[in-house]
């Protein structure tokens, strides 16, 4: 029903951000308060049995969905940002790109050693991003309680390489 | 009430991003969900006798707060992005910072000629981009219902910049 109600809503953008690439493009999503409501109560119902104690969401679009389901869910937000952005003492991440590497941060008062940290973002690709902050904020001595997709690209792998970090995965949208 | 309990989860940075400017760090608030909650709120209550057909939120942490309210609201999201991000077909404000400038853009189809369109960033300094947000709403055919913001910079004179444009301005802690 969901994952319905979102494939209705993607768009598909040819040749983007490069020719070849087929891009799913959430804004229509976010353009149906209704939908977003309903993705919100899908993550939520999805992790009634789970421990969190707190969300990890993924700069830019990670922000999206994941301050409104910590505050649905009474837990605190922990932004994970590129270099450079979040103003008080960080570690990092340095992760590899298809060309060249990124770079993410947290701050090192987000979480308390021991926390159950659910990692979100909107879209999951190849994984390379969750996975670095997955090590982050293990290396931080936190938990991964899981990862929360509003939609997930199968023909990637993602699953693959995050499932060994935590088989808690929900994903509302598979292609 | 509120405005006390932000400037109580705020933290000042000193020299951050660079010598002489002390950075105000909102990332306290957003571990704080009942803190999160009585913001949109406020918001919320502020916003009950206006018009609000779709709330624009300036990328990134006008994502943070920006979706929860559109959704408490039941209107859409649009996002503001950074030039080369959204995928759709665009239009884009180019706006000078104080080295250099910047380009901001909006998909053509974000709304409806005539739309109100509140637009929400988490901090208010010296305006620059949420005026040039509301130059490229305008220029699309939209109206400035307003302005919502988290904290406030006054000496920076953002209040000035924007006013001119709507005099709905909300800011919920001002320093």
């Amino acid at each position: 029903m969901i994952q319905q109600q979102i494939k209705d809503a993607i768009r598909d953008i040819p040749d983007f951000p490069k020719p070849g690439i087929v891009f799913k493009d959430i804004t229509p999503i976010l353009k149906d308060p209704s939908l977003c409501d309903s993705i919100v109560d899908a993550f939520v119902a999805g992790l009634k049995d789970t421990r969190v104690d707190a969300i990890a969401g993924v700069e830019s679009r990670g922000f999206l969905f994941g301050l409104t389901l910590a505050t649905r869910l009474g837990v605190p937000f922990i932004p994970v940002r590129k270099a450079g952005k979040l103003p008080h003492t960080v570690m990092q991440k340095v992760y590899e790109l298809e060309y060249g590497t990124a770079t993410i941060e947290l701050h090192t008062d987000a979480f308390k050693p021991g926390d159950h940290i659910l990692i979100h973002d909107d879209l999951l690709a190849t994984g390379g991003t969750v996975t670095a902050a997955s090590e982050l904020i293990q290396d931080m001595g936190g938990k991964v309680a899981g990862f929360t997709f509003v939609v997930g690209l199968g023909f990637l792998n993602g699953l693959e390489k995050i499932r060994p970090i935590s088989n808690n995965v929900m994903v509302l949208a598979s292609y």
